[in-house]
């Protein structure tokens, strides 16, 4: 057996591969590092995408393809591995063929079909055991959260001045901050799933909602969502078949719709009305918002009406960050409840 | 004659040595170093506040004190030397006594009474020249700026939500911000000459208005002023004579009041109706603002009707710059318009 060292030291190069692969799609970003009882490295893999090989089959095929053998060894993964045949086989059943003789997972599967993969791997003598570990952990953050709670884990994102408006009196709000915000803005999009807007967001200023980080068009183009009941015909949101109108104002039903579209990380860029809608009902689970150096005096708050009276029971974040993009700052936060 | 890199060492050194004095009070903070030929020290002083030596004349005490020469000499001064008869008397004759050669100095003196020195100075056979310098300019800027403006240097502070609510709907604003923030405007209150706020903070809020950085009493307590027109009597504010009542809407009238008390730095802290009406009529020199990751949905901004119709005609902020302070962050931008 190796000892905790080693495997601590394979769990932290587990982390660092899974991170090579990509931020959005249905499935979390997973790596595996099979090591031999003295902790040398027998075979790594990491997940690329949906319909792709998992973490541990890839590094099944890592060691083979080294001519490494890999009965005996013991496989250090990110997340517990899963049970269930979805666009490829169980990783349990690979893990047992391959002769692996025991697993150390850092993220227990909150998957309803995918999980208990380290219940079925103990049942068959080779034992799984969990070992929390914070990297990994935050690796799989916003999968884990869209797993449990069955519906996308949601970043409500948007720019405002410093007293607090996102739009001017007229309603425009082209622009309010500047160009290494927008910048920034385009990379988030750019690792996410989905992008909502509400019906009077794409009437007011009729966004593209591509994601066009360092200004160009990037591979993988998020979803574009636009959430009520009315017609939003010919906007530039309907240029092609990426794109959903949810015609709800249920804000629920709206991220039903797209967990059922295996949306994990959803971003949504307003206006104030489905904003608010959302942490109303407690749907958001980070805020990211820019700050422009700039004042207006009038137009709307980024967030209205929550049914909030008085200072004590205002929202708080937890996890704040920040960063000067520029002239401006992103403050981000978390405002999961109790996850 | 001492050589260029002499003349910009002694202004480092006299820029150090002047930020030793008293931020606060109606003079600038100022030193001066006085250097022979070969850019040896000879004496250095700065200005420890109203009514104590200027730098000139207790730098040339320095050298006196240490049996220091100081005929023929030069004198570099972080601000022109004054040529009038205040608390002191005037800096150009200290100079001409002591039979200081020529001068160097880095702000000219925007004082009506005060400024003039240089051409006295000149005429009397002793050049005095301007060699700009960016720290002796940052060290001044605030008094520079309300010597001109014939106006206190205005501070608006605020604290805010994430969604720039400044208070919640009930009207409580206690506390919106953590500790670290709030130390850090205790400590802003300690260097400046007066705290406003309006009528309507006083009746909500009742803020004794002290300056209380690291939790005591500091030695300096700015002057605490009142602006509006009705009464307040028996609020914490007038618990001893260091108080104002500003019985006036005008903000330009209340400045003037202030700047007759040689308030050089005045910090508005709210609430949004005097704060608006300072932006509004363009009196507003800096923005510090101490923004909380919490959510409110209602309550009023800081900053409301500005007349502002649309985004490209928002006030933009320079100098920004972002201090973190626990989980808040203070955004300070400058907004004088073309000093
Ligand atoms: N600064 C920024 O980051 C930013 C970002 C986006 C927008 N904006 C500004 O925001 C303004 C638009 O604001 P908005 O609030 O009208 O836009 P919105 O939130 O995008 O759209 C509001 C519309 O969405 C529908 N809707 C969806 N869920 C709803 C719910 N739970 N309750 C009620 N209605 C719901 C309603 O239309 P139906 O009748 O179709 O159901 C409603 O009129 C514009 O001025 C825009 O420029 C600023
Ligand atoms: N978060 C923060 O940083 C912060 C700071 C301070 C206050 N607050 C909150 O702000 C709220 C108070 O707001 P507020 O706007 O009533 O307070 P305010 O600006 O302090 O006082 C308003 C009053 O000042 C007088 N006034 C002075 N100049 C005026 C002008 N140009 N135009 C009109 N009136 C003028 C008027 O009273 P007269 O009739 O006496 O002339 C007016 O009612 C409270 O909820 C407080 O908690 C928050």
């Amino acid at each position: 057996m190796p000892d905790d060292s080693a495997i601590q030291a394979a769990l932290a190069r587990a982390v660092t591969i899974a991170a090579r692969g990509p931020e959005h799609g249905p499935n979390p970003r997973v790596g595996c590092v099979i090591i031999a009882e003295d902790g040398t490295t027998l075979g790594e893999g990491w997940h690329r995408g949906a319909g792709t090989p998992h973490a541990e089959v890839a590094a099944i095929a890592d060691a083979r393809s080294a001519g490494r053998d890999v009965r005996g060894a013991t496989a250090v993964v990110t997340l517990e591995p899963c049970a269930h045949t979805g666009r490829t086989g169980p990783c349990v059943d690979a893990l047992t063929q391959a002769g692996v003789a025991q697993v150390r997972y850092a993220v227990p599967d909150p998957g309803d079909a995918s999980s208990g993969g380290a219940a079925v791997l103990n049942e068959r003598g080779i034992p799984a055991v969990h070992v929390p570990d914070a990297g990994a952990s935050a690796l799989t953050r916003r999968w884990v959260t869209a797993m449990r709670l069955r519906r996308p884990y949601v970043i409500a994102k948007w720019a405002s001045t410093l007293d607090g408006r996102m739009a001017a009196a007229d309603g425009t709000s082209v622009w309010i901050t500047g160009d290494e915000a927008r910048d920034h803005a385009h990379h988030v999009r750019a690792g996410v799933d989905a992008i909502a807007v509400g019906t009077g967001t794409v009437r007011a200023d009729d966004p593209r909602l591509s994601a066009r980080p360092g200004g160009e068009e990037s591979a993988h183009q998020p979803l574009r969502a636009v959430i009520g009941q009315s017609e939003t015909t010919g906007a530039q949101v309907w240029r092609d078949a990426n794109a959903i109108a949810l015609r709800t104002r249920d804000p629920h039903e709206a991220l039903a719709i797209l967990h059922a579209r295996e949306v994990r990380t959803l971003v949504v860029e307003g206006g104030p009305t489905v904003l608010s809608a959302l942490v109303r009902e407690g749907l958001v689970d980070e805020v990211n918002a820019y700050i422009a150096p700039a004042l207006l005096g009038a137009g709307p708050s980024a967030i209205e009406d929550l049914g909030i009276g008085t200072m004590s029971s205002a929202l708080r974040g937890q996890d704040v960050n920040f960063q000067p993009l520029g002239a401006d700052i992103l403050v981000t936060a978390h405002f999961s409840r109790g996850l």
